[in-house]
């Protein structure tokens, strides 16, 4: 849920709150296709106190009328240990979010904090589906690619279990030998749609026992249409990708 | 500013918007003993809409009454390129910050859009102050620890020019090898005070000719008192700071 004004349909915009109203359509169409929902926080903040606002609402929407729905804030957090642990707070606490995406760079105590949180899942950041993926996370670090050590290092941490990874789909033969060391872990999927990444190769490498795949589409489903009819292209559009996907998983 | 309701004097959670108080009363008590003031996103987003009217707030007080004083958004954000954009969006458009934070996993075209605003910094995480640091940091890749590898690539980044480095004062020592490669580039340094960094040993290392640091102490003196007096306190603990700084620097 990457809300952008420009995008929207344009007729919204008299509404009081159009990220809100957008994102209720949305929620309200798709929900029966859907596993989860993923707003980006953004796309919030630059709408300032507004958009803030806007991210409440859609949460708490989410948490009263579709509760069995798992949620992410796509936050991209990370800081030393007592700072981590106020946007555990934010995220957890304060908006109730089932889970949160995190950056490694500052390591173990910038991580552990959120960890901490029972019945939350910390998204640690591990191969991003963006070309700068190949600056540093690609990079050989003592013998094995810098992503590798990501996964490899924060299996360690307390309360690991509460762990799942970003995996761009854009990298999805990079999937295997993911899967080698986190074998039994869920793993975010962007990358499917608007940046390129293919469902078929995502789930060929990426399977495992418990499907172990939230694969994300945004763009592609949010942004189907920008006419009055957005929310029933949506409904179409998350339907194919929902059939693609029941297809593959009964394989 | 790391504003936690749990540590400020508590008669003022008496107050409409106890840490918008706290905040004016810090920067009234010490804006002619500082450079710039650094504001924590975390310890905002924490308490919710409120907290991000007060950070609102107090970047605009800021900006009306010491428009002269450096102000750094402490957000250590970073994401796929168009999702930068809103982050850089939200910190340069809409609060007006003169810079901010920035986490370096996800490579150029995560920084990139940051460093597209003129005349505003974006201040890359390098060396940090905490002991995660040394998870990934410092590892060795391609035969040079990762740190150094964000520094020599993000220099070859566009509009780097408007790049500033975060360095930990705890990891003074490597200050030096941190100059060879950014000889005029200026560093923020956390980690002084609180966190136990020495301020001679990151003026012997880091100083440049252009000065080229800006050293953070923040719970040092925002927390030096929780009593009425905290404002006073605040100003005794910053001035001290200043002091030693100066004398430093007079060397």
């Amino acid at each position: 849920m990457d809300v952008d004004l420009n995008k929207i349909p344009q007729y919204l915009l008299k509404q009081e709150d159009p990220i809100f109203s957008f994102n209720k359509a949305i929620i309200d169409a798709t929900n029966h296709l859907c596993v989860a929902y993923k707003p980006n926080t953004a796309f919030y903040e630059a709408y300032g106190l507004k958009g803030w606002k806007s991210l409440e609402k859609t949460i708490h929407y989410l948490n009263e009328n579709y509760p069995e729905i798992f949620t992410i804030a796509d936050a991209k957090r990370g800081d030393i240990g007592n700072t981590s642990s106020m946007y555990a707070k934010a995220f957890f606490d304060d908006l109730a979010f089932d889970s949160v995406t995190v950056a490694p760079y500052m390591g173990k105590d910038s991580v552990e904090p959120f960890l901490d949180f029972e019945n939350k899942h910390t998204i640690l950041l591990a191969l991003t589906s963006n070309q700068g993926a190949f600056d540093f996370q690609t990079k050989t670090v003592d013998g094995k690619e810098l992503y590798k050590q990501v996964l490899e290092t924060s299996k360690t941490w307390k309360n690991a279990k509460n762990l799942m990874y970003v995996v761009g789909a854009t990298k999805a033969e990079y999937l295997a030998d993911i899967r080698k060391i986190v074998p039994d872990s869920f793993l975010l999927v962007p990358g499917v749609g608007a940046q390129g990444g293919n469902l078929q190769d995502v789930c060929k490498y990426g399977l495992n026992k418990d499907v172990g795949l939230l694969i994300n589409s945004s763009r592609g489903i949010i942004y189907a249409s920008n006419k009055e009819d957005f929310s029933q292209a949506a409904t179409v559009k998350a339907s194919e990708i929902q059939k693609e996907m029941e297809q593959l998983l009964s394989k």
